[in-house]
């Protein structure tokens, strides 16, 4: 492979050498587009911070209140931990990342801020891209619509929402007020919905309706979206074919403890799979390690995919899937793409998925910024 | 620490050296019993064998049947790979495995034969205790009974069995056998029962009623046990609490995409709870690493253990609750105990679970068998 101008220019058998332009022996490892980390929350991680007990109590409400606390206690800064949770990600051969960053009423847009900071400090490294996230609550906590407002007319890409039944108790109010947003910034949409069964299905069907009436298609992610994995597989497979049509993309984790939207239905419906780590050792639990090589094996292993092909599917949705969703251009392996490149040691695809070694080496724009699984970059 | 004869001899903040005694520097890393790998099968993994494309279809009768079949084409040679395998979990820290190993009437007793090689081969290494598995049915195979009855006069230790409603449609027939087998031979039993729901229900019972009946408390394993996942939560926890009166143990693999037992139902009844990778990539499926310590990271998350003692007790049952189900004595890290040790970089004992980086050094019996991930002895 060739890379000219930070772009693949040409990929053959028996390329010359060319004076001046360096080359690299890939040894026959295997050559993936950039890993998309396409659900994260860079603002919050831990990492590097030193092992700290989990505190939060099981409800989504103690979660929420524990994290508000502990940023101040434990001064969670949002660059610091933004920069560090994106070059481990770089190391692992994601070069793009959306993150959803906190905005509240206490924390204001010093999450947003932190986070563009980072952006701005690692361009040519990882594209960073910022969705406005209202994890405390929109409706119930006055101001917030402001700030969303606000982080929107500055740095943040996307506006992001949270469940308006479970966290709000104003489906109506919240999502007509992420819509609006949405149509004055001309910016696009990610809403976590983590309501179960029929509450979340209920919730998806307001947003599906706000999707098409507005002529949103191909610009809403609704990101876990549990309630696709409801018991009634028909209600579900319903749903699905009602996202299709409104071109409303899914984000997973593959959360293993939670019923979750099956990979395979997605697919035979042409809902576009993207995939993330959400919150990686955070306040919210302990795991996660920003490898989206890894990702797309747990993805695998939750849907139950052992032929090659579909193992190569779990990839496609840490990958071609995240930036799809993303809105990245030129992105992939083909000629004239933008080099964002991933080098594993592995004999298949499938078995880079399966074995997810540590990554040999990573380009971003024909510029290498990775090697053996750490970014080049140092972390503060 | 010191270690003499194989044993942990004495520990304490300030032990004088011993002229003739090597040390190691431990730099402050956290020191873990060996783990307990308790549910595999050593006879079945391609591993070191090139990747392989997966091919079953999807039902346990293809994945049998094709196993069947790529045996022999594949020249699958159970010895080769079980030690293979077994170097493999050595360098992740397992100092002992419970493998079923297929018994049919094509195979016969080659794959216990080639296991049990292996066993003497790296016995001081690793102890490797013996499932004679009627993988391919019991009642529906004649031959069967009879070479299972051969195996257990010979290497095997376990008397295993398999869905005695699924795979033989003749739960009566294949539980008495087994068990009668068990009584003939003194020897424990650990039985696969995937079926869900009321089926594996009414299996389980019939189970509980024999241990109790034949006097077995205590000597009997369930592994994946599917129906105790079952959504009606009670009719789960009644079971969970005939399991304790019975003392059968459960061990599971945490699977993603199937309802699983409970760790938290199990630990509350008081029913022990070991884990394994179960198969290591196979002709059933492409994925698993041996890595015991990942394993209860994967326990951990299938269940929705954030807590620190939480996840400390996936470890448990990756470590201790495997020694308890194959009676391996002495286990643990007090003084006297046998002195299987394993190393970890890491701040505290979930950090280790949840990082599972390369193990720094494994003891077996005092003596290192495995540095920075992998085990000392060369595979072949
Ligand atoms: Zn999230
Ligand atoms: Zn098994």
């Amino acid at each position: 492979m060739l890379i000219e101008g930070g772009r693949i220019a040409q990929t053959g058998p028996d390329l010359p050498s060319r004076p001046g332009v360096p080359e690299e022996d890939c040894g026959g490892a295997i050559l993936l587009p950039g890993l998309v980390e396409a659900h994260t929350h860079l603002d919050k991680s831990l990492w590097g911070m030193g092992w700290r007990p989990h505190q939060a109590g099981p409800s989504l409400r103690d979660k929420i209140d524990t994290e508000r606390r502990l940023r101040q206690e434990w001064n969670i800064d949002p660059h610091r931990q933004s920069t560090r949770q994106a070059l481990l990600s770089l190391g692992h051969g994601s070069t793009a990342i959306r993150s959803h960053v906190d905005v509240d009423t206490e924390t204001g847009l010093a999450g947003i801020e932190g986070v563009a900071r980072t952006r701005s400090e690692l361009a040519g490294l990882v594209d960073i891209e910022i969705v406005a996230f209202p994890q405390s609550g929109l409706m119930t906590r006055p101001g917030t619509l402001e700030l969303l407002d606000a982080a929107l007319r500055g740095p943040a890409d996307v506006v992001g929402g949270l469940d308006p039944c479970g966290m709000d108790a104003d489906p109506k109010g919240q999502l007509d007020a992420v819509f609006a947003l949405a149509e004055k910034h001309g910016k696009p949409i990610d809403i976590h919905l983590h309501e179960p069964g029929e509450l979340g299905a209920f919730s998806m069907e307001m947003i599906i309706e706000r999707t098409c009436a507005l002529g949103m298609q191909g610009r809403v992610t609704v990101s876990h979206a549990f309630c696709l994995g409801m018991p009634d597989r028909d209600r579900a497979r319903a749903l699905v074919a009602q996202l299709a049509e409104a071109q409303i993309h899914i984000a997973t984790v593959a959360t293993p403890f939670r019923p979750v939207p099956l990979a395979e239905d997605l697919r035979a419906a042409g809902v576009t799979l993207c995939a993330g780590s959400d919150g990686i050792r955070d306040t919210w639990g302990p795991y996660g390690n920003a490898d989206m090589l890894e990702r797309a094996m747990l993805l695998g292993q939750r849907n139950n995919m052992r032929a090659d092909s579909d193992v190569e599917h779990a990839l496609w949705c840490c990958s071609w899937g995240g930036a799809k969703v993303m809105g990245l251009e030129d992105y992939g392996l083909e000629t004239g793409c933008q080099a964002d490149l991933v080098l594993v040691e592995a004999e298949t695809v499938a078995h880079a998925v399966v074995a997810h070694p540590p990554r040999k080496l990573v380009l971003k724009a024909g510029r290498i910024v990775a090697r053996e699984g750490r970014s080049l970059r140092e972390a503060p």
